[in-house]
Parts: structure tokens; sequence; C-alpha cells
């Protein structure tokens, strides 16, 4: 595959709801607000869309977190698709988060940002889509967060989603609940946090830090880790795990040195209450809950759905997007179940791009 | 296995090694103390001595953490078995540790406790059971840091130890070092760390918390964590984590509600400076670091060594395990490896005491 500068957006605007939003939570969103991107161009049809949800830390920006999907081929081709990113509620790229004011105080959602479901989002997209002129996607898709709108699109509005790719997703099971509470638990001990009513710049910088490497350790594995790291000493400058440092510490090990590496990257780029917000969303994620039976949910869905699993993802184990999938062709969908032979973990979708190409080419064809 | 309470010490006491102590980190002991504790008695040629070697958060009173050894038909025996105790450096249990005075200050250790090595450790547990009069120990046993002192016994000392059984431990691959990196970096960003010169009483508890949780999650597994939490909300309270709280939080999962619980006793029972001790001392466990060569090293051992490995242990994977006892035997030392069957992950050892008695009463016959 190859490289070459990502692609700029064509267009970037914000869709505002002209209305309140009724969130499943039992609490609302005043006239919310979705920030948007479009890459290449609307057919005269406007059959050409393809709507790319994103991740936790993602961004409208698709060529910006995805850029391999636009590479020359790659799955997408901007000579014909038209490629749409939305950033999610919850986040702190462009749309409603805890960033945003809340109207009814004149300040800052902060911490007391409602809880989003992954279907209030996806039903606001499916608005903004509509007023775009768009009846019917050719393509959705996504991995992790980005999955679960996929899904929940493929479920909510049958009639305008051709196809669904939903990536190492399926709803977080007991670990991967447990890890996220983890991680929201280092912010907010953080004494920076103060209750989530931070200064913006001023923020919890040390847990958000430390949230993100625990993050980091459940998108990668354990062979991936000890092909990279093992136990090789840090490698950047001369430190020695063997020995006392005047601090009373001793040396990192490499694989530390790259975790705190990670993590003291995130705080300059992302926001501590929106990664609250958004993995309380991820916690929640449950197609099935709306709806009266799994059968029910997913007799829903027209669309060709292909959910892909990791063999290597621990968060989201293969065998959990395996179960689904077998539950989704019971109930009548056309659904199959494709797996990355990885060592990266979750985050193999973004490292081997090549082979995810290779795997999902028979699903456009 | 039937139940019953646990024996008491037959006796329990300090050893004091009246000289300083170089370790392996370049740094000194003045005068370390070892705390211990018997149960059971010495016979008369001194050949029953059973060694237990605790892990992270163990203490001398085998007693009080892994009973199941001595419940009847269990591993061991008061009736003819002296069992031997020992508290490691670095911990809070009586041996020298951070709470400890530094000689060369006057004041408590505290976070420039210097590195400890799991050699130098044994290498003063040696003459702890030297001063005993026991001239061979009958058998050593330990998991997770016990199984690490364990197999440095039988290298250090291969005539002073006859049989030997090493649990749910190899080097630290790099996610354990990473996770025990993490651990740590909890505990340093709660204010209350103070750089590690907190009160005794005062200091870092929801970082400390928040490590034994993370280090919760590492000795179990995903099928365990999904078998007894799976989505349930909090059994303990009315949390409903599908609504917002007025806090602007949701309701817990019942698997944060565990970790929680977990997280929150721990303070209470143990220092925070220990944990990062002792985490350092299981992150430079490398039995072949003090040798030539893993030959050299291996080829020492005489005792009759069992490598016991855990299914689901993701924190000491078995293939690890499994690929050390082939070194070892092919070094020439006789080293059998065998294998629990377990969801259980790392803490097997403890969770499913009638099948780890199955798997080695071969051994003892």
């Amino acid at each position: 595959m190859s490289s070459g500068t990502p692609p700029s957006p064509t267009f970037e605007g914000d869709f505002v709801l002209d209305e309140v939003l009724p969130l499943e939570s039992g609490e609302i969103l005043e006239n919310p607000k979705l920030h948007y991107a479009v890459y290449g161009h609307l057919n005269a049809a406007r059959d050409n869309a393809v709507l790319v949800c994103h991740a936790l830390s993602g961004s409208a920006q698709v060529a910006e977190w995805w850029p391999q999907l636009f590479l020359s081929g790659g799955l997408l081709n901007l000579n014909h698709d038209c490629v749409i990113g939305i950033n999610i509620f919850g986040s702190c790229y462009g749309s409603t988060g805890p960033q945003s004011i809340d109207p009814e105080t004149g300040k800052p959602y902060g911490p007391t940002f409602p809880l989003i479901n992954v279907r209030d989002i996806v039903r606001v997209q499916a608005k903004l889509i509509a007023s775009l002129g768009i009846a019917r996607l050719k393509l959705a898709i996504g991995a992790s967060i980005g999955g679960m709108q996929v899904l929940e699109w493929a479920i909510l509005f049958p009639d305008r989603v051709t196809r669904a790719i939903s990536i190492g997703v399926a709803p977080l099971g007991a670990m991967g609940l447990g890890l996220n509470h983890l991680q929201r638990q280092a912010i907010m001990i953080d004494p920076a946090w103060h209750e989530g009513y931070y200064e913006q710049g001023d923020g919890p910088r040390a847990g958000l830090a430390l949230a993100r490497s625990l993050g980091i350790i459940s998108y990668k594995s354990v062979p991936l880790f000890e092909q990279r790291f093992n136990r090789k000493p840090n490698r950047h400058g001369e430190e020695n795990p063997w020995i006392s440092t005047a601090a009373g510490q001793n040396g990192r090990f490499d694989v530390a040195g790259y975790l705190d590496y990670q993590g003291e990257r995130f705080p300059g780029r992302f926001d501590a209450n929106s990664y609250i917000a958004i993995t309380r969303t991820m916690d929640t994620f449950d197609p099935v809950r709306a709806h009266q039976s799994p059968f029910t949910a997913y007799a829903r869905i027209s669309a060709h759905l292909t959910l892909v699993g990791i063999s290597t993802d621990w968060l989201f184990p293969p065998e959990d997007i395996r179960s689904l999938a077998a539950i989704i062709k019971a109930a009548g969908a056309r659904c199959d179940y494709r797996e990355m032979a990885s060592v990266h973990g979750h985050d193999a979708f973004l490292a081997e791009p090549e082979q995810l190409v290779r795997l999902l080419t028979p699903v456009f064809e």
C-alpha cells in the first residue's frame, strides 16, 4: 500500500439539532451539535456516501486518525467515495460534550455532562446524514466505539445503510468494564481533577496520562508487548532497572518508557471529562436493550453486515464477536464474521491495514 | 478438603543479620531483619522443615494467607512437617522495609528504601534457616514472588533444599512489567503520596487502592470475570449503570463494585512504599543475571524442582513457565512442569487448593 499525504476534508461544519434531544438515560441535550467532515464529493444520486465512525479519542477528521483507509489500494477511494466523519457526543473535537456550555447554567457541562448511549448519538447522526440529502449510506464502517455506532445504525435505520462493517466490538464484557472503571478512577484521584471542574488547560494530566496508559495496555496484546519490549531497559536515555537512582527509584524497563510516553502526550490533545463520558458510553453499549429481545433487535437489520474480530484482542475477545455474529445470523440478518490473525490485539485494525483490506475486499465485491 | 481454624504459629521471632548486607543494586542494608513464623516443630534430625515463601502482600504467617496448605488432605501436615514462613525485605509485616528506620538518617527509609533483588532476600533467608540448625530444607514452596524465592533457593543453595515447588512464576514479561509500572504510577499520582514521605496512617489510600484493583485484574482472568460478573449491575445497593446519578456519574457495574471493594480494603493492611518496593523486586527477578548463562545458573540445581503453570494466568503466562522448565531440564536439572487447568488465572493456587493438591501429590511421593 503506497503512502502519501492524507487528504484534507472537502468540507467541515456543524449540524445543530433544532430541538431538545431526549436521551435514553432520562436526561436531555438542548440543541446538541455534531461536528462533521466530508472528504471527496457526493455524486448526483447521493448514493456514494461512506460514514466512518471514530473510536474513543477520534474525531471527524477521519484521514487524521485512519489515513490507511484512503491510501492507494485501501478500502476507500475518494475518486468515487464520499467519506463522512462525525465527532460523537461527549468528545472534545467539536461536537457537544463536557466542554460545551450547558444552556441551563451558562457554564460548561464538565462532569455533569449527561450519560450518552450510542443510540442517542446515532439518532442525531441519522438526522445529519438526512440533512445532506443522503437517503441511504453506501457503507458504515468503524472500529471499537465506531463499530458500536455502525451496529446501532444497522439496527435503528435498516433502510438507510446498505453495507455495515463493525470491527473489534461487541457489548463490553466484565474485564473491559473493569478496565474502563479503573481508567476513570485514575483520572479522578489526580488532585487536578477538582471533581471535574478543572480549568481548561489545567486538568488532571497525570491521571489522564495514566488512564491512557492503561487503555493502551488493553488495546495491545501480551505477545505484541513481548515481541516489542521484552525485558529490555528503556531505550531513551541511560536507564538501568537493576540499580537504584538517587530518588529511590530505579531505571525504567522499555515497556514502561513506552507507556509513559504514550500517556504523557495524550492530555495535550484530549479532555479528561470527555474520557470519562465516552468510556461510560462504551460501557452502556447494548444493542438489545432497546428492544424486546435479541431476535427483535437483530431481525431489523437489512444491511449486509460484517463483524470483524481480532485474534489477540482481549478487550473485545474474538469469541464474543463471533457469538454476536451467530446470534445476528440466527435472527435472519445477513451477517458474516471475519477474523484478523494478528499479534496486535485490539489495535490491529490500525496496525495491519493490508490485512484488513485483504479480509474485507470480498465484502466490497 | 475439610476446613477448620488455621493453626497458630508455634513461634514468631526476628532474625537480625549481624553485619552489613551488600545488595546487588550496589546499595547496602545495615543489620537487616527478617521476621519469621514457625508452625509445628522441628524434629530431632531437623530434616522436616518446609519453607513457604509468600507473595506480594503476604507475611510470615503462612496460615493466614494460605490456610489451605494445612487443611486435612492438604499438602502439609503439622503432625510431621515444620513449616516456616519468612517475611521478605521491603514488606511491612516485620522485616526490614520502607517503614524501618534507616540507621544513616534515624528516620524511616520511606521512598529511599534500596532496590532489593530476590537473591538478596534468599541469601539472608538461608542464614536464618542455618541459624535454626537446619542443614537442608525438606521443601521450599511458593507462588508468585514466593515462587521467585524458591527458584533462587534452588540455584543459590543447591545442597540446602531437597524439593522445590515454584508456582505461577517466570521472569516477568513486558506486559507484567508494564502493569507493575502503572500500579506504581497510580500510587504516585495520589496527592497523599507526598513523594513517599507520607505519615503512617496518612498515606496515599486512593492510589494504593487503585494499584491493588489493577493488580487484582492481573491476578484474575477474562473468563473468570465473565463468569462472575458479566454485565450485571453492582449487587450492593441500587446502582443502575444506565442512568446518570446527580453527581454526573452513573451506577457501577458489578465488576466495578468488586474492584472498588478489593481496592478500598487494601490500604488498611498494606503500605504504599512497600507496594512500590516489592513490585520493583518482582520486576528485577532474573535468575540467570547473576550467572554466566542459563546453563551455568540452572546446572547448579540439585533439588527436585517442579514448576507449576496456570492455564489462564496472563501475568505469568503458562507458556513462559513451560519454556523455563524446558531450559532448566536442558541444563541437566531434575525439573518437571505441571499445569493447573483453571479459569481463575494467576490466583488459582489460592482459589483451587484441591486441584493443586492433586497435581502435586505425585511430587511428594
